[in-house]
């Protein structure tokens, strides 16, 4: 976790100190059932809930020696709490607390990514409804294709979200399960009862099957929808470098005052933010792997799981959460520039409006390989002499031949091809996440 | 695709042959909503249907002019029908077809696998009830830690297996969408009418907003989910091969009549199968990362996607399925050793029951640190100098002091043990599909 | 292996029957060595050697029963040649054929590939040499930065060429390692000597300690230097896309007569091609996952390598070099537009060098910020209110005080910028391959 | 990076106020460059260097405003030293000094790995001659095989880790270029002069074309052979996980007093490092696919790349040193239990040596067909039916007549299995890194 790239609210959940507060908080949860059930003496959490002040320092003292966390952290409280904390973690095993700990903590990462990506979701709708009329040429392969609006691309990343933020909502459903179960997860020394009361009080549910551990599809499961939402919001972060060039120039991602672009270039204004998001996105993707491998574990489970995920939990959450806060920002505070935007429009000359005359040609009754290669002359010889393609097609035979003046105007009007597009909008905005 | 790794049914899905004719369906059922539309003649479709013989060879001649697949196609449609053919494709851009047909393959695609993966779930759910009773030693790290059932193994295979169709369905509706939106999906010379009323008729629903493409994310998804449960089922072969290794050897894969182990070594039973579908998971894992890149596509979108699919698709779905079905036949096959199973409980004489000792002495009274080094100290001496484990205990100075002889009986039970294991199917198995 | 994207060498390479000769090749040369030690009787080989006609249908059908391939192929070639086949694969085990074939294969595979990046290379240094004076507008974040030539673009290409060159040859030798050392490689019933041998005549090196297989060390190398390559070969894909878009068209890839951009937009040609090598670039990175989990296998071997590199070992290959002809093509054929290079050099009115402008300044003694911040303002007021940058610099008070004309005239001097080119073009192409 | 995997070396070298001490050191050694050419001032650098405080966290401040690290930097420089500061960074660009430095850490990092490496090599060799002769049964599969000796696994990973030290060396010599040539490389406002002796002062050498920065194959080259490194790693770890299983239980990593196996279970003794280096493994396995991605970069660059290496860059060369300072510990401390190797090695009763019997039948004539099936009947009697296998063989009709006793004793004695194991620890260890 870089502090560059993590929020304070990250850093503080993925804290040291905080998973030890964790570890206590299911401890206690346990113990507390276990009172209920008297199987430890009644009073047992009062004597030990708020008496503990947890020093992560201290405890990794003591784990140089025990060279075992969760003993060492016992340790630390039963040296603070005395003769009470022996009825603390009995019958449990480490991974009772570990699972079921680390399961709050993803829990409560993904509900913070998931209110960013509700933020991001939020900003493209906005930004759907804002430009539903601005035209832009859409391009296909980086060629000028057809035109379309910008409403559409703000509309169809909305509805991309939409799917990413119930695709996280499902994963964190998966990892709301934890498990105080013991040490090969039958409950050899605990009580199923115990583990459901303890569990109900932390929101979480019990592990159908547990073996050790709490079963990694589910980890897997999150660091997957993690990686697949990285790459929509590299969509938009790649579509707005595009824009952004020079040559094209229709967008910018915001600029702050003070900035500079270029410590060599005075002139440059760089979309340094989206360029980071792509980068950010390489790096969630290649979270998803390892939280693969580790579904595999051997028998009642192996430790291998653990250091994978002592780094890439942190590191997937914090650097998401961190790409969603920074796509938000530069989708709700883009620079549009609608003279760029004309401009490009009428770049070819009306080429990018071919289609519409092919289809013309073809319900005339011509057949379409001979109405494209009509067409396909007059772009060819449009782009390749520099003619002008509109006057080209006015005067190509063929289509002079089955086209009237006003089937050609229509044909060549901007505004009759995006007629649809504030239907796709509204379409997509009527998904709700 | 590989013959070896491939079914009759997925290998005549990919077929080339079959990829035409689910163009032909989706032009046709365009072509339908249009008539429907009037907007082409009435019967076009009728001059069609059943008119043509789709010859891939042919197809495959015509696009090494046309370096484009869709317009070879379209030309040799053209040159059956004639005349009517030039209906077809009316306003349509060739990912229409093809992004819609590629949903109609990955959905029967993901069917299948579906189908498999019940039926690999039901195999697991039958084991947990077969050997709900059979006792084994549970292992962490590899080694030894506590008795518990084979029923619950499977039992845990058949919840992860439930949690993965689950996942699965959740991709089969994310990938039914398809597209008939023209050039930069904007119905610039199309009605989203037609579009809605052609994939009804397919049994797809529209993208929501579209680009020339369905959008990637979809796709990434299916891909993810698939290697997530490419991890559970290696899980199974993992566990199996370590089953069936000679020193442990409590249960084997099936083993043919007439097959050989090994070229040089007759008294070889090797895992093959296991180890099989271990390399297969590893291989359908790695699918997920090219799909993760396919998402950011340029703009309205590039075709970088393609070639990667063209790869993947078969190959991760046909892997899948392959993988599935063998898993289906390891565990329902699965040889059991009853004798083996009992021989490795009784391997440290008891050591595997000193948690239970130790929870007994710490209900005692005594605290868990001091109670801790007085089991490790009689485990270490039975490890080490070969004791007998239950009898280091008895007369262990602190262990006599505070538990009776029927205190250590109890905690020296077995069956005390894995009391709730039946629970714990019990649980798994009201998981429902 | 899609035909689509495999030559007809790659294609016989990996061919079944092609193996199965490799097979036969291999227990020839172990038993040949063997009859120089006496080990067989003398002309043993001579009656087999010419004397079977391999059938792969044959074999599979052996296979079946045995479920073991090398059996399969030993059963069928002694079907054949009757009792001198008895003599074949004595002391070994069929990983001493598989792995010193496959040995075989990827040597071979490599060679063709590296072939194919001498070609592409020297079509880079061809073009560094030919377009050495082509001025071009370098760009960094996708933004207008400093001229450069198009030349060093090509020689950047070609140097990274050499390098991954090199690394293939590395590679080459690293995979150039066979084995005929028995079930866990120590020669139980063979000798060093028989294998040093009959590797000589292969072409190959004994594996200094081996297990039952050759280590997978190799091998990931192998596909880690395909990787690499493949993400070089990407980035000249991408900067053509680039170079081809609309608004930029620098450049663009060839295009076939007869050729159809588009099934909807007679006017589009698109950077097909490129887009393809994209793809395949994303695929083949993929490959190096599961050949780096392959590494790892348990004890003196297990199976689960071979799954995976049935799979990946002919469509690694094959896609990388199908990747490399395909980008030789392009790198070769690039159709380049010195109009729209020149238009575009001059897009931003003398912007882009505007770090000339600011260190002419700073020589003469105004601090870099200061100096900095009156450039960026001309720069500033150029973009935003569209005035003439050169202009402005001549107007501004700070650089009117400090430079004289013939200084700012120098600074806004294209030439002068891409003085070092030449000697950039010469040192990359002094590396050699 | 956390601490838990990071030694402080490690720690040290990728700190933030060690990044703008090595800033400086290229700054400076550029300026003196400069200085001697004429360029700058003479004394510029004596002005300057020794003079700055750099202070970390002003700098962040400063780049809070600036969003531009380098300049934030030159501002702090500026601060401290007025005036001279000016000479600095003339006619550079960032790139010019982050990748120069960046270059500089990688190679340290690398040292410092190979270091370890070196280290580890060593106690595979020291560890091969100890174990020269310590018979052990090698298992295929998981299923015994053929007697070895732990001397020739050690061998093999001594030769691998050779072939890992040569690829990472390699990887050193392509990681040691910089790059002092501006804007888009071409040394618009440059001279490559300076770029020449700066490099040389630093130790490395420039970049024979650059773009902006420095190519990222040089990178992924890196991370991939760090990543297969790893793998070799993983592969010792795994093995030994797999001696340690109860069951087997003929090594066991080190344990330290005092250490405590399990929090549930006393008598634990787990395999916990070699299980941490294997989830290591996965973990710095999947650095390598974004630096894979990085290769493509846009145009003249773009910096997408920067984050994934912020990130990458520490953490896997962290991780990796790490692990080889763990493999090494646990390598060199293996305990090793004789009576278990030896009870292992007569689990079957001798069928380990079936291959040696089957051959010796062969020879005296004996299809090799008939052979493996009278072999392997006895084998499956002894298995299923719990027989003495020698007994068995001695009596089987078929092996009686073709074998007399003594033939039948030799291919039963372990030691002649095991005869030219030395040969291969000899010829492994003559590899030198």
């Amino acid at each position: 976790m870089l502090d560059r790239y993590c929020s304070e609210e990250m850093k503080q959940l993925w804290d040291l100190g905080q998973k030890y507060q964790y570890w206590l908080k299911v401890e206690l949860a346990a113990c507390r059932a276990m009172e209920a059930k008297e199987m430890v003496p009644r009073g047992t959490v009062a004597k030990i809930e708020g008496k503990v002040e947890l020093d992560p320092q201290k405890i990794l003292e003591i784990e140089k020696v025990t060279r075992h966390d969760v003993i060492a952290f016992l340790t630390h409280v039963e040296n603070q709490v005395g003769e009470p904390a022996r009825w603390l973690h009995l019958g449990l095993t480490s991974s009772d607390i570990l699972d079921t700990s680390f399961a709050l903590q993803l829990k409560q990462a993904l509900e913070m990514i998931i209110t960013e990506a509700e933020i991001l979701a939020d900003h493209c709708s906005h930004q759907a409804l804002e430009h539903k009329d601005t035209i832009m040429i859409g391009r296909t392969h980086g060629i000028q294709a057809e035109p379309t609006t910008m409403g559409v691309v703000f509309a169809m990343w909305y509805a991309e979200m939409v799917r990413n933020i119930k695709r996280l909502r499902t994963a964190l459903c998966d990892i709301s399960f934890g498990k105080i179960a013991g040490a090969v997860g039958n409950y050899a020394n605990l009580d199923p009862e115990v583990e459901k009361a303890a569990l109900d009080e932390l929101g979480l549910k019990p592990e159908p099957a547990a073996t050790q551990v709490v079963q990694r599809d589910r980890h897997a499961f999150v660091f997957s929808t993690l990686a697949i939402m990285a790459g929509t919001v590299e969509k938009m972060a790649v579509t707005i470098r595009h824009w952004q060039r020079t040559e094209v120039h229709e967008a910018a991602e915001p600029f702050g005052k003070g900035q500079k672009g270029s410590s060599a270039m005075p002139h440059k204004r760089n979309p340094i933010l989206c360029e980071n998001i792509t980068g950010l996105a390489r790096t969630i993707r290649s979270y998803a792997a390892p939280a693969l491998e580790n579904i595999a574990l051997w028998h009642e489970r192996d430790i291998s799981h653990s250091s994978v995920e002592r780094i890439i939990a942190p590191d997937a959450t914090s650097l998401t959460q961190f790409m969603l806060k920074r796509a938000g920002r530069v989708v709700s505070g883009l620079d549009i520039f609608p003279k760029n935007l004309a401009r490009n429009l009428e770049l070819t000359g009306g080429l990018v409006l071919s289609e519409a005359v092919l289809l013309e040609i073809v319900k005339e009754g011509v057949g379409r390989q001979k109405a494209y290669e009509a067409v396909q002359s007059c772009a060819m010889e449009a782009t390749e002499k520099g003619g002008d393609f509109r006057e080209l097609l006015r005067n190509n035979p063929l289509i002079k031949k089955h086209l009237g003046e006003k089937q050609l105007d229509k044909a060549l009007n901007i505004n009759h091809h995006v007629r649809h597009c504030n239907f796709i909008i509204r379409r997509a905005l009527a998904e709700k996440y």
